[in-house]
């Protein structure tokens, strides 16, 4: 089973909240070494077959009209060996 | 100006609602070779100053205190050299 | 043309990081007032035609298999008149 | 303990995908009498003391710099006896 992830962040000229809640609840854990956070979102897709460039550009089409609104945000699609929950497995968590 | 990446999915045995809707609407866009779908957060931290092993451990705690619900959620942190909105630049978007 | 508003939120007993980083944030804003915040999605349906017991027993049903995990979330459907948009409108923002 | 809750929709005129992955997920529930769905944010604020004009004052202040980014999105502000939690509770689920 191959993996496409699809990031999807907020454009950098766009206010966003929930990172900046982020950003102002740090200090109160000790942490003082963070100047900007933002908040995106991160799409697992499980692929059946291969990724060829073809899967690859059907891909890009899914995730600039149905998992992010291209006018207020950017994304990114790359393929990826691992799943989160699969590192933080080999991390022991 | 140094960037670390905290990507948070929900752990595999809990559902995803948001994942699913987006799983199903995929037919519709003409797209069948997904089998799956999981949607998590990707939060971007600017770091002011190097990034050593101290300060990753911080960010570690961070993402397990603050960013995610680690009774649900998996998450992983990971240095990382292009935000999402510099991919998408040089890729002319 | 009918709404049909589903509130969905963390349930009680569950860890909600985005709730606890907007109360971390508050006091820094100068407001102290709040002892707890937590963080939920709101899903605003149009519906086609007139809204019956039948049509929210629907929604109820949508609520539970797509909107919501009913294992870390509580939801609640309800009909209103307004959307947020129009609210704002008539408060003049 | 009383509560206020903010909600935080999209715009009318803003893209919302993930209102339209859940809609574009619906038909296949057998559900077709929705034109349109979006998907906004919930908060619940618990409050410590009563909530006079000047608390929801400074909530509105909070909902427009914290909670919502004013450019993309609308918010509201009301009084609320019951949290979704509650209501579920009440419905037996």
């Amino acid at each position: 089973m191959a993996r496409v992830v699809v990031d999807v962040m907020p454009k950098p000229e766009i206010l966003d909240p929930q990172g900046k809640a982020v950003l102002g609840a740090l200090p109160r854990l000790g942490f003082s070494g963070v100047t900007d956070v933002r908040q995106g979102k991160r799409f697992e897709l499980e692929i059946d077959g291969e990724i060829t460039d073809e899967v690859l550009a059907e891909i890009d089409k899914v995730a600039e009209s149905l998992l992010s609104n291209p006018v207020i945000e950017n994304y990114e699609v790359h393929v990826e060996d691992r799943s989160v929950a699969e590192i933080a497995a080999e991390a022991g968590r």
